[in-house]
């Protein structure tokens, strides 16, 4: 099987969401395509009408403030946080090493790449971690919570005194919220004012909107200045303003929305199971499931046109986020069961 | 005259654009206000209806390509040139100083204060130079061309043979071209394959699209690699990919934009002119006109609900954008007919 020596490509493998390289590698899967490899919540939030203006103006000030209050009280931030607005998580994560430049990093692994990857280009010492007490060393810890892929968290209790550790060697603790959404009341970017402690949070993966690209830092004001500064004027588009501060905003959509995902990612394990899988972790945006033929599954499930998402540090691991209407579901059904009988 | 204090207020006159600062200014002003304090074309590209995908999937590597494929094509670049899309031209401006980092850097004066600002902000030494030769000395050399706002143009054999002497000493030259797109022939991005050349270009203002934020630098191949590396994956938003690859794509609508901007720019003259301004300079996009009453031209026009630029470094000059309508138009000469008779 030629199909094999491509599980390892990084073209497919390196992010989720690689729909072109999959549809290269399977020419003659069914389509559409199914995009299970990311933590995308296939429900979007409904495209409003957009103002011709949030094309044809330059994003001005007031528009950049009516956002960031939005992300304030989404993010349940107290008014000593500082919210920036960004072109997304990753915007945050290429430049948080370059504002602020440090030795050694400590990142609670095994995690989402480019936060090893961007500090390693900056030159850093990169230590991946497995406690606490070892990141909290470091001149700068990076934890994701909930995690990418495993989902494992870690409490606000737990988070804050990691942060007053690092703040007494004005160390620097940032945490990625990227799939917090659906859980706030674990979220610790409300106590984001203290130098020591930023937080980044993603507007699309929740909102289904990744195309968009927004996201936050929140932080204090002078660690703020700075990357406002590094940012430079209009760092959001005008799509992603008007979006972005009406979404965040609307609180009984993410409610609805928190509820559907949680009952899906209960059937998505359910599904999973009954096929042999046994569920290792995940948020309620995607599962991790481990199987001791998990390469030949995801093989067996992109030539039926399903994409999940493999691992190459965790070669029993699938990932998949969650699908999208009746007919994704059946057909990941369909799937799964044709490759047990194998 | 409180009004007059205002006029230095950074809010309003650090960039074009700032509607919302002059509205607040001007809580009485007729309206809808005109901006004319921007260089931004107001017949904007017609906005193709979006695909829901362009907000609810990752931007994805194919997107980007044929994006870049068609950027490539409308700046005449040789296959050698690589081509880098970002979240604007102020994007590459923000990340050049510290992707590219230089001690001495020149730039052509006096220009957009962005470019000396984040070089600045580097811990560079900023030199505003008045010849070529001056230029050619320092490890960076920025030229806005056409510039803004007088429109000074530097022909592109002599761009070229800057480039050629920074290149003895390993130097780099920065053209930004951000005005470039309706007079192609003076641009020199389809040379800039060498390592000692980076052109930057704008989408967004001859687009008519600022808000979209799209804009590339063009460069050798390893330059490009280290800002794809600093930019990160998904730099660029779906809608900008889609708008931006259709758009670039349409060469009879840039005829046809630069034809209209020309007659317009000629037509705004005239009516300046009569006005007893005289024309400084200026591309087809903005009009850079000295008044010797300058000050109190510009804070008649706001009064009157149309927000144009001044500068502090010329206080004879205020800068004209493009009226979009008839009734714009009339407005214009309306204003300015009333503050001639005072």
């Amino acid at each position: 099987m030629t199909a094999h020596s491509t599980i390892g490509a990084p073209a497919i493998v390196a992010h989720g969401g690689r729909l072109d390289a999959a549809r290269r590698l399977y020419p003659d899967a069914p389509q559409p395509w199914i995009d299970l490899s990311t933590g995308v919540n296939p429900r979007a939030y409904p495209l409003p009408q957009l103002a011709d203006e949030a094309f044809t103006r330059l994003p001005d000030d007031d528009a950049f403030a009516a956002l960031d209050s939005a992300a304030r009280r989404a993010y349940g931030a107290h008014a000593e946080v500082d919210v920036i607005a960004g072109a997304g998580a990753q915007a945050f994560i290429q430049m948080l090493p370059r504002v602020f430049p440090a030795k050694r990093v400590a990142i609670l692994g095994f995690t989402y790449a480019e936060h090893a990857a961007c500090w390693a280009a900056s030159g850093a010492q990169i230590d991946v971690v497995e406690t606490l007490d070892a990141l909290a060393n470091a001149d700068v810890g990076v934890i994701v919570n909930p995690n990418n892929p495993d989902g494992r968290v870690v409490a606000p209790e737990d988070m804050l005194s990691t942060t007053a550790r690092m703040a007494q060697r004005d160390g620097l603790l940032i945490v990625d919220e990227s799939f917090m959404d659906f859980t706030p009341e674990r979220s610790v970017a409300r106590f984001a004012h203290g130098r020591s402690l930023l937080v980044l949070r993603s507007f699309g993966k929740a909102h289904g909107l990744p195309g968009l690209r927004l996201g936050f830092a929140l932080c204090s004001r002078a660690r703020a200045a700075e990357l406002r500064a590094a940012l430079g004027p209009w760092a959001v588009s005008g799509p992603a303003l008007a979006i972005g501060a009406r979404a965040l905003a609307d609180d009984a959509w993410r409610a609805s929305a928190a509820h559907a995902a949680a009952r899906d990612a209960a059937r998505l394990d359910a599904l999973l199971m009954q096929s042999g899988f046994q569920i290792a972790g995940g948020t309620t945006l995607f599962r991790l499931a481990a199987h001791p033929q998990a390469s030949r599954r995801f093989l067996h499930l992109a030539a039926r046109g399903i994409l999940t998402r493999v691992f190459a540090e965790g070669p029993d691991w699938i990932r998949f986020g969650l699908p999208k209407n009746e007919s994704d579901w059946d057909r990941l059904a369909t799937a799964l069961e044709s490759a047990d009988g194998r």
